[in-house]
């Protein structure tokens, strides 16, 4: 078993964000996993999506249930095997797991950052990654990876740092959000931001937290996360409880729950609410909306995509209508015509987009051999 | 141009419903169009779906731009020609459009129902619909029609009443919601039932209005009813202003509106949590949920349709995801199990739910030749 220890890195020089703004002293919160090699050419970073964090794989000391998020692709013997690999997991900053965010204190002020905290982006969290990289000694990674916001991380790297990555393994990702992903994210937010204790996200200093707008928000985000089919198989209509007070097994009210999956999602959203900031999901799903590489290129994501050298793993999931394959396919395609060396897996899934996060051994095997044939090589 | 007149009938007798509650002393608002023929053979019943009412088509008198939810298909010359039928619109129990729902005073009581509104069902709609009928000396319906919630009134009026029925037009429906369908509607009325001024459904003794839930219900709710493609051609990435201050155009807020698609839905919710009743959103919701009616058959629509005795139109559109085609080429093979005649038209357009509700000739044209070679004939 894997025993994962948190560790933590301070850096004095101030981050410029792309913003325009400036974040002054950080911390970021990281984990690895496995050894760095001699001449330190096996490091792979794994960048995380939502509400996920540095704990990737293993658990913590007299912890047994403290997987980390991606512990069925990352350890001993695992796909991205940490015998060969020198894995390292990072919390994103602005994220409420470690790393500077709107949880912290703000030292120009002295009080909870809340709402104040500074606008990041995808590219804000390269940039700081690669500052933790170089503090590690890494100058090249043999790969990055990510699924779904990880995966335009990895993605961004290798526009951002060309030459400081191998391999970039883009998983269940997308170039950019439709505007369906945007309303989703924006209907989220408004649950947070209209709860009367989100205090104009200075709840902290008021000593509440805007709970139900985090249920609310979670409870989309879950929906979107699942397909169709794996929801009517797992839930379908099935009653919580049948009343024996009619022959139908309704309990005819509009209030309590009728449906398992009601049952399911409140329980999600309850969860979620009681460990996840809300200014982090602001903040988070709006690094989401404004990913974009190719705007700068009038919307040309073949042009984008030129100033990249890493070779490619693409992977999508077939039944994943929050980021489609027809999505990652636009990738490879951009990528096809810049001559850059790119494989593509399309999963025959039924998961949704969660199916990045399940043990399913074709897309896992695919990860195996990509690591094993290209990036060991 | 045709002008509405509303209409009001009282019930004296009390309405059992499905829950096992009864509905004493109850109004039904109404209006008709075109005129009922001696033999009382022309009569076409509207059902309406979510959040529509009983004015279906045509204007108020001085008011212009007041046209009726239906008025592309509903009028004289039109799909459903008021010259040739005698049109019905009625308003359902426990909407907030006239008809007796929870804004209005309990006799029980003398308060306003509120949350104390009983829990109706489609079956309990139709129930009311056929009094109305009768009260109107409408004993057969020439035809029976609805899209979305409003096309199971239309399917379940051929099951409760099917020698009053000689034709059902199901548009956009299903035969009962899946559990991603129930999962929308759960996260809508879960923002409803949380905000703080639904005072458990007893706003109006409170002088409140709960306005962030029904906001949020409604920016959902306008998810699901367009299709991701339209979405990306209205809006895509748009932003609504391009900030000058950094050359993405991005103002880098989480809170402001960035994308055009956001200014969209907030309008949506705001127009919407300014007119609508959050008890009745809750109530039709639910409704949706219930209404199943191959659950008494343990699961056979086939089985439950047996008793059905009209002939059917069905319409779909193909980029419904709300409730996709498929749905309905269920409730027709299970028509075509029990040899019942039933046309079926799955119309290839790009506005998902919302279609039903617009100006396509092919849809149009395929209701306008249904009704003048088959009802009228």
């Amino acid at each position: 078993m894997l025993i994962a220890t948190p560790q933590s890195m301070h850096f004095e020089e101030a981050l410029p964000l792309q913003s325009g703004a400036t974040l002054r002293a950080y911390d970021l919160s990281y984990e690895t996993y496995g050894r760095l090699n001699a001449d330190r050419s096996n490091a792979v970073l794994i960048c995380h999506a939502l509400n996920a964090s540095h704990h990737v794989a293993g658990v913590y000391e007299g912890q047994p249930k403290s997987e980390g998020w991606w512990d069925t692709m990352i350890g001993p013997g695992k796909p991205v095997d940490t015998n060969h690999f020198f894995v390292i997991g990072v919390n994103n900053l602005g994220s409420c797991f470690g790393s500077t965010g709107p949880m912290q204190t703000n030292p120009d002020t002295g009080k909870i950052y809340g709402a104040d905290f500074p606008v990041v982006t995808v590219q804000d969290w390269v940039d700081a990654q690669a500052r933790l990289m170089d503090a590690l000694g890494i100058q090249t990674l043999a790969a990055v990876m990510g699924g779904s916001l990880g995966g335009m991380q990895a993605l961004s790297w290798t526009l951002q740092y060309p030459d400081r990555v191998r391999h970039a393994v883009v998983v269940a990702s997308a170039p950019n959000l439709t505007a369906e992903n945007i309303a989703f994210n924006e209907v989220a937010r408004r649950a947070i931001v209209t709860d009367p204790d989100f205090c104009e996200g200075h709840y902290a200093e008021h000593g509440v937290l805007p709970k139900r707008g985090l249920r609310i928000a979670r409870m989309i985000g879950h929906i979107t996360y699942l397909s169709d089919d794996v929801m009517n198989e797992k839930f379908g209509r099935q009653l919580r409880e049948i009343s024996q007070a009619h022959p139908s097994g309704y309990k005819f009210s509009t209030q309590d729950v009728e449906f398992q999956i009601e049952s399911y999602l409140r329980y999600q959203g309850d969860k979620f609410s009681e460990y996840f900031d809300a200014n982090t999901y602001l903040l988070i799903t709006r690094a989401l909306d404004y990913f974009d590489p190719a705007a700068a290129f009038g919307g040309d994501l073949s042009a984008a995509l030129k100033q990249a050298t890493a070779q490619f793993l693409l992977v999508s999931f077939t039944t994943d209508w929050r980021f489609a394959p027809a999505r990652s396919r636009e990738i490879v395609k951009a990528l096809l015509d810049n001559q850059i060396d790119v494989s593509y897996a399309e999963i025959d899934a039924p998961h949704g987009h969660d199916a990045f996060l399940l043990e399913d051994p074709r897309y896992l095997g695919v990860v195996r051999s990509y690591f094993q044939s290209r990036v060991a090589a």
